[in-house]
């Protein structure tokens, strides 16, 4: 029995954490069942593992307790050796791992502003004051200037997915023929903008529209039939 | 017997192609011999391989042309399959191709601004007129500009090397526990700067700066004992 701890809004079915949408795609790819569980960030103390942790997502698996989305991934590579690979390999896996720092340090990072100003209002009450706290010294400004300034950072934003446009002209999938854990860290973050109901960053006619159309309906529409917040 | 054309400066031992230098590294990886040939970008007719490219690199394996470093790579790993990989299999391949589409598409455009003003004094004089005339409209500003404002643009280019280093501050090379042609996709460029003696662009105590020196340190310093420009 395999329980995921995810992020959820005032809403306890709208889960939108680019973090958790690794694992939830991660656990459909091995062909896994798991019961998920709503969490706040208030909620600190009904999240299993290590005192302190305040992260999702965490996944329970038979009372063994693992955090952190990418120990997460590597656990159901190592644990669900028979399932589809999430990595392709040994050379798959340490490849893998630039993919996914580029979606944490550059992706994320250029997406924040877009996203995390429409994030507040769906969230919690008891959960807003942090989150606004943490966000806006996080990215040193306050939610409502990202909000007016979302404009002026699109096409950085735009330009950023330079080396994701260049490497899906190659291929179908950051995997190659099929997704991998690459892929499902770099859905995450629009799956995270598109739960929220944050607007398009891609225009109708970009390219990469074809492969999050794939993405989104990968495992009989998983993600696409998430539950999203109304724009 | 295998023979690679390489960008060469004025003087024919000056060889700073961030593409050349990718295959130089992949044919030591592979433990393969080849007789470098230089080539300046007025030669066109000198060049092997389909009439009109020039571009290099160009590898002839016993009168097998493959141009693009890129294929040259892919044809290495196929043709040479007995030597150490250079991908460490398919599923390394396949997702190594995000980390040169990066170093493509991100890495040298942000380097570009710094290193080609360096380069133009140290080409052939046949080649010179082109290589401003070609650069300076890539960039959409003269060389002469570009070199002025190398400060303002360093901040950006330290920045957009953050996936970079939090791959390694999890591996020692982005191929895992050995380099992989994905760490010669990404050293070339650096490559690039050190043989025209641009200045430094990281700072003596940069993290980055220990995987550099392994880097410089392989295949018995090949790239450390390159001729290199004076400053």
């Amino acid at each position: 029995m395999i329980t995921l701890y995810e992020l959820a809004g005032s809403d306890p079915d709208l889960r939108f954490s680019p973090y958790c949408w690794r694992i939830r795609m991660a656990l459909a790819h091995k062909g896994l069942h798991a019961t998920t569980v709503a969490w706040r960030f208030h909620e600190k103390d009904r999240l299993p593992g290590a005192p302190g942790n305040a992260r999702v997502p965490v996944l329970v698996d038979n009372g063994k307790v693992i955090a952190e989305s990418a120990n997460i991934a590597l656990y159901l590579e190592d644990r669900y050796g028979n399932g589809p690979s999430l990595f392709g390999g040994p050379g798959g896996e340490v490849h893998a791992r630039f993919v996914i720092a580029w979606a944490d340090s550059i992706l994320i990072p250029a997406m924040a502003p877009l996203v995390l100003p429409i994030v507040l209002p769906l969230l919690h009450p008891d959960d807003q004051a942090y989150f606004r706290r943490s966000r806006e010294a996080r990215l040193g400004a306050t939610l409502e200037t990202l909000r007016e300034t979302r404009e002026e950072r699109l096409p950085a934003l735009l330009a950023s997915l330079a080396p994701l446009r260049r490497t899906l002209e190659r291929q179908p999938f950051l995997g190659g023929d099929e997704p991998s854990y690459a892929d499902y860290s770099v859905f995450g973050c629009f799956q995270w903008a598109r739960c929220v109901g944050a607007p398009e960053i891609l225009a109708p006619d970009d390219k990469l529209q074809s492969w999050l159309e794939e993405m989104l309906g990968l495992f009989d529409g998983l993600a696409a039939h998430a539950r999203t917040a109304q724009a």
